[in-house]
């Protein structure tokens, strides 16, 4: 039986991985971790029964500590709670659902204790994957993308060279571009005029995918699709120039492969999360999965589009703080989350998210090859200046 | 070095094969055969140098021997000389690009003696699926398909549970669906009304891929579909009613593969048979194929519908034929050859062809399971039966 934690256990795909779990009822959690949502944290240990939990806030752990005193589980705290259950003796499999920069370090422990990782936090590798993916290949982990379009890349990669024991190719890569399919997001076709005066509510509506609300704002700026062509960059080993983005409003092609012969290889499928979660929790076995299938002869057709990179400033930027490395796509990601928050407490408006990116980014003296401790700093530092800036 | 014999040398993908081997210059040719196009035969020969040619005609024989006394290379003819090129004791892999059910013996001569087979002679699975495929199997052969729409599916495949070395899945078959793409042919959105006028230049004309004559004409009626369903349906071990036939008609999507969690895999590219034939060749490797690419800012789109059953009977009838096996599929093909031998001929009217095979199909008494002289007999008594009827 597989042993599963899970790091963001009460998110959008936490709680779809328990749903995927409940399902198939041969995967055993060994411990999940909650920022503050101790009411549902509480259900799902009384349903999955984990031995350990994390709860980020000390306030909330000792909340639930007094709602659980009849059960038999260890309730740890912070960032201490979160490598606990990353690292726990008993898991061979660890999914990160946790937003946000907390993730990296939990991941590098439970890498460095040879768990492997269904990845859904995008900031460990736009930020650290200089230093999570030779982890990974030194400690022979596998890294499974969990993202709808990574999951794809690594479906349409399979059985082609690609090595994931060793998260790496093990010959001449034969694949010579990466096909990011991007829907577009609410806004696709508008001009910056139009996004002069969009809502957070406007923002929020997503065509395609049902999602948490800081990335179906990401979304609708394309810094989602920035910072996952970050992450591809270091899932896959090809340098952002090799990584196009492929707009296609349906999103029906989840990505797609070229390789040196031509060849394209891609995934489809419904709009469903659960396909790449429990793909990613029974890899390389698929099993069946109930839910929606694809009915071409309704879909009646598949359109493509360039992005248009002048309006969303947000995926021109993420090309070249990819292209730059160092601490800069951490600036990217730190500047890009805290103008999300602003803009969801409507302290500011929709374009400025673009622009602190970009203000924040030329401000930034990039160290390269940066130690975890320097990342964290970088992303301090972001705050700090967006801080000053808009004071 | 791979040592490479090709079956049908001077046709469209023998020519084509030998063109992917000049330039990749690390591949040995051991024998060719031909029907009787000497002249290029000839041209092969002096370049290729290979030690064994088949010509199955045998004045054509004569002529080349006179013609080639300065060469060091045996010629034989006939069935025993197809059969000599098939099993040639230095070859590892032979290329059946010979068109028609003369491939048969060959192809299981070439099987028996451990040669792996880039398949690219439909009528091989059609008639004799039930033969061949058990025969590969436990003769550890390889069975490559050539053919663009079944390499695109074998290339979807792999890294997912698909044994090639065994031609067969290795545990539970995770494929639930194969979406066989089509373009639909030159006649698509016609009706029965509109195709009683077709001439033969009408028919000859493919939108997309450049092909020989019977080919182009079974891609019109759509006949050439119905050969690849009951293809795919021996290559790949699913029943035909689990292979669908959807209508793409740009031929972007190669073809796809729906599995049991409803992820569906497809492989794309630009309509160049030298990327399937490459494939084949170099499998399970990738290299680098010059040509064109696939650019979809350009494609714009790609549409799918239903085929129309009721206007391309051929279709239909090969699902028939499929579903009910023995001979019945090899009367589908032999009828359908002959026919589109008489409509070349311009001997009968462009519908007559499914007319002919529908006929053909109603009058024959199934034998199932046949042994290779009961499919001759088979496709001897739709020839009989074809020809008392039109007299």
């Amino acid at each position: 039986m597989k042993s599963v934690a899970i790091l963001g256990s009460t998110g959008s795909i936490g709680t779809q991985t328990l749903d995927v779990i409940r399902e198939n009822k041969d995967i055993n959690v060994t411990a999940l971790s909650a920022g503050s949502n101790i009411k549902l944290l509480e259900e799902q240990v009384r349903e999955f029964k984990p031995k350990l939990v994390a709860i980020y806030c000390s306030k909330s752990a000792n909340e639930f500590r007094f709602n659980t005193r009849d059960l038999d589980v260890e309730v740890s705290t912070g960032m201490e709670g979160l490598v606990q259950v990353a690292s726990a003796t008993d898991t061979s499999l660890l999914v990160t659902a946790i937003v946000g920069m907390i993730g990296i370090v939990p991941t590098i422990e439970a890498i460095k204790a040879g768990k492997d990782i269904a990845l859904a936090n995008k900031e460990t590798l736009v930020t650290a994957g200089h230093i999570i993916m030779p982890l990974a290949r030194e400690k022979n982990v596998n890294i499974i993308p969990v993202d709808s379009e990574h999951s794809a890349i690594f479906q349409a990669l399979q059985g082609t060279f690609y090595n994931v024991s060793k998260s790496s190719f093990n010959t001449d890569n034969p694949l010579s571009k990466i096909l990011l399919t991007a829907s577009g997001g609410p806004f696709l076709g508008k001009t910056v005029e139009e996004l002069t005066s969009v809502s957070v509510e406007d923002a929020l509506k997503h065509p395609n995918w049902v999602m948490g609300q800081k990335i179906t704002i990401d979304s609708s700026t394309m810094v989602n699709k920035g910072l996952e062509v970050i992450e591809a960059r270091w899932l896959f080993d090809l340098p952002v120039d090799k990584i196009q983005v492929v707009i296609q409003p349906k999103s029906i092609i989840h990505s797609m492969v070229e390789f040196v012969d031509g060849a394209i290889i891609a995934q489809l499928g419904a709009p469903d999360m659960k396909q790449p979660i429990q793909y990613a929790l029974y890899y390389p076995n698929r099993r069946y999965l109930p839910g929606e299938r694809l009915d071409f002869s309704k879909i009646k057709e598949i359109t493509f589009e360039k992005p248009d990179m002048e309006t969303f400033k947000g995926l021109m930027l993420a090309y070249e703080a990819g292209k730059v490395g160092g601490t800069l796509p951490t600036v990217y990601n730190a500047a890009n989350e805290l103008a999300v928050k602003l803009f969801l407490d409507k302290k500011i408006g929709y374009l400025q998210i673009g622009e602190i990116i970009n203000e924040s980014m030329k401000a930034h003296t990039v160290k390269s090859d940066p130690t975890i401790e320097e990342i964290l700093d970088a992303e301090a530092w972001t705050y700090d200046f967006i801080d000053a800036a808009l004071r």
